[in-house]
Parts: C-alpha cells; sequence; structure tokens
C-alpha cells in the first residue's frame, strides 16, 4: 500500500503521543501492568487504523497495540482516534518486535491483509515466513493465537503450511469468511473486497510446543 | 451419491474377481510382497473409478487399492478395468480398514469428494473425523500422506483442522487446485465442478507423531 502524504501527519504524532510508543524497550515485560490489563493483542501492520479501532471498541478490558511502519498509515489511524483507552500504537517493523515485547507476553497477534509478496525471491518479506512466525511463537503465552485474515489466496496457502509448521495448530479456519460469521471488525481492505463478492480467509492457529 | 441400479452389476463382480478382495484379512500385512510393490496407495471411496484408473496409470510400480462400499458404483468402477496390474478392489467400508491392513502398511490414503455429511450430528460419518483420522495414522508408514479433494467448503474447513490435530502435518494446500496444478488424474465429480468453474480445494497432510 502507497499512500498520498498527508499534510497533517506530522501533526497528528504530536498530538497523540501520549499513546506512542517512543523508545524501544520502554515497556516491553511491562505491558500489562502499566496498561492494567491481563490481556494483550497486537495487530501487526495497522493500515489505516480501522481493524485496530473496532478490535480496542470489542475488548475493552484487553490492551489493543497497533504497529505500522508507514508513516502516512500510521498517522491516518492516529486521527481517527476518539479516546485513548487501552489503546496504544508502535510505529516501528515487524523485524524489530523483540525489543517491544518480552516473551510470552502477549496473547494474540492479529495479521490483516498483509502484503503478500508474491514472488518467491520475497518470501521472507511475508509476515507468516518461518522467521517471523518463530518470534511471534516466542512472543505469545502459552495459550496464545495468532489470527490472519487475508484476501490473497497464495498467501493463505503459504501461511497455512507454513504457520503449522512451527510450532501452531490450526484451530478454526474459513475459505469465505464473510459468508460465514460477522464476528470480527472488518477493515479497509476488506471491505473493497467484500464489495466485490471475493472471499476472504481467516485462520486461527493456536501455540503448541515446538519440535 | 445415490446410483440406479445396473442389470450388469453382479456380472462385473463375477468377471473380475481377480482383483477383488474377499476375505478381510486375506491380504493383510501382505499386500506390498504379494502385489510385489514397494509403495502402497489406497483410495476410500472409489465411486466410478476414474481416480482409481488414473492414479494406477500415474503409478505404474505402487499397488493402487480402490475401496467402495456402494454395490452399483464399484461394478461401474469394475467395468471400466482394461487390465489389472497393480489395481486391487476392496468392496467394504471405511470402518473395517483395519481388518484389511496392518499398522504402517500404506504409503498413501486417497480421500475424493467424499461426502460432506452437512449436518453437525452426523460428522462422526465424515471420512476426516477424528475416529478415522486415527485410523489413518496407525495404518501410515511414518512418512506416510493423507490426501484430499472436495468440492465442499465446509468439509474442507472442518477437515484442515481435524486432521491436523491428530498427528498429521500439512505439507501442502490448494484452495483452488484445477487452477495451480494439472498433476492429479481428475475424478468425475471433479469434471463437473470444474465445467462449472467452481474451487476445488486440495491437501496433502504429512505422518508426524500423535501427541
Amino acid at each position: 500500500m502507497r499512500l498520498r502524504k498527508r499534510p497533517w501527519s506530522q501533526e497528528m504524532f504530536e498530538l497523540h503521543q501520549e499513546i506512542l510508543i517512543d523508545s524501544e524497550d520502554d515497556l516491553k515485560g511491562k505491558w500489562k501492568k502499566t496498561l492494567n490489563v491481563d490481556d494483550l493483542k497486537l495487530e501487526i501492520g495497522t493500515g489505516r487504523g480501522d481493524y485496530w479501532h473496532g478490535l480496542a471498541k470489542q475488548y475493552p478490558d484487553s490492551g489493543v497495540i497497533a504497529m505500522e511502519k508507514d508513516f502516512t498509515a500510521a498517522s491516518i489511524a492516529l486521527k481517527k482516534l476518539t479516546d485513548y483507552g487501552n489503546k496504544r500504537m508502535i510505529y516501528g517493523d515487524a523485524k524489530d518486535l523483540e525489543s517491544y515485547f518480552d516473551k510470552k507476553e502477549l496473547d494474540a497477534i492479529y495479521l490483516n491483509f498483509s502484503d503478500p509478496w508474491p514472488k518467491k525471491r520475497h518470501a521472507k518479506r511475508r509476515l507468516t515466513h518461518t522467521s517471523k512466525v518463530k518470534v511471534y511463537h516466542s512472543l505469545l503465552n502459552d495459550e496464545g493465537c495468532l489470527i490472519m485474515k487475508t484476501d490473497n489466496r497464495s498467501l493463505f496457502e503459504y501461511s497455512l503450511v507454513s504457520v503449522a509448521s512451527h510450532g501452531f495448530q490450526l484451530d478454526e479456519v474459513f475459505l469465505d469468511f464473510r459468508n460465514t460469521s460477522q464476528d470480527d471488525p472488518i477493515t479497509e481492505y476488506e471491505q473493497k473486497f467484500m464489495d466485490k463478492g471475493q472471499p476472504i480467509y481467516r485462520a486461527i492457529w493456536r501455540k503448541t510446543n515446538v519440535k
């Protein structure tokens, strides 16, 4: 996703610095205590933030963290804030996850409509590549979940194999999610695909032991 | 699948008795030796036999066993025989699999367009129900595979979760198989769905250890 620049992006970062995570190890190991929650959810690649806001509303007693590396996208997500409550945002890259979170600190990780990186030589950049799945495994608690939605068939096929081979077990899968269930916030992308009648794929994996 | 009766069904059974397995424990533990093969494949629910015949042609050095409980369907599959070679047929029910095969005797089990049994109270009858998956696990050798094709989305979703939770790991998955690959015989049903442009789902699971 390449977004046109917004003149107010910098302003949004200044306005909402209260919920922006400044330095990488600021809250590492202290997220739940600081937010006063028992449950911590992270969305990686928040984009323009509709899902983040929806999730925080759906789980008012959980900490709901957005992670976005695109400056403009992050600023749009921030602009939509009406209250702070249980929300925090990391303006940063998934490759640095371990600097932000301690082992077993997270209860759920969400990947929504991530970049499919269709070329094989770019497979390492996919958010469900082995290298990343191993990090999610270490950051999730023992009953933790990885939850993915996408419209991209190839990415979903790839992820079903990749995630299950690194310490996760498939718990639920939907091959036409919006025709089956409505119980999940809708992202901006998702709405577009739904309008076109394209299927949305969704999977929930539960952490198991690594072999 | 309910098929109209064929006047020649009994005749087919008599004509081809050479490849029909008579009594349940006839070849148990002796399949590979008897057929003089190193690899033994079983299709459960062969229907009218196109896949069985295609598979036997694709793997001329393997033993390729058809299992079908419907008398008429089995007779149609038999009628299509032009040679015997590596083929055998069990006219019988999947619930009796352990009477026909020894532990670790099979290298691959195929389920093609199995009855979806859509009602929850009939879940036990699905060929990917826990109870059956456990049997497949015990009859497959340590590197053995379970391979499934279906047009039925709900059955496929159910199976992706069910199979993976009982000692199998997803190795490959296709959510629109015929748009991705052609390297597999086409069943009678499959051709119908392909003609309608419906997606064919396919999964290959590899045996792992049971937890």
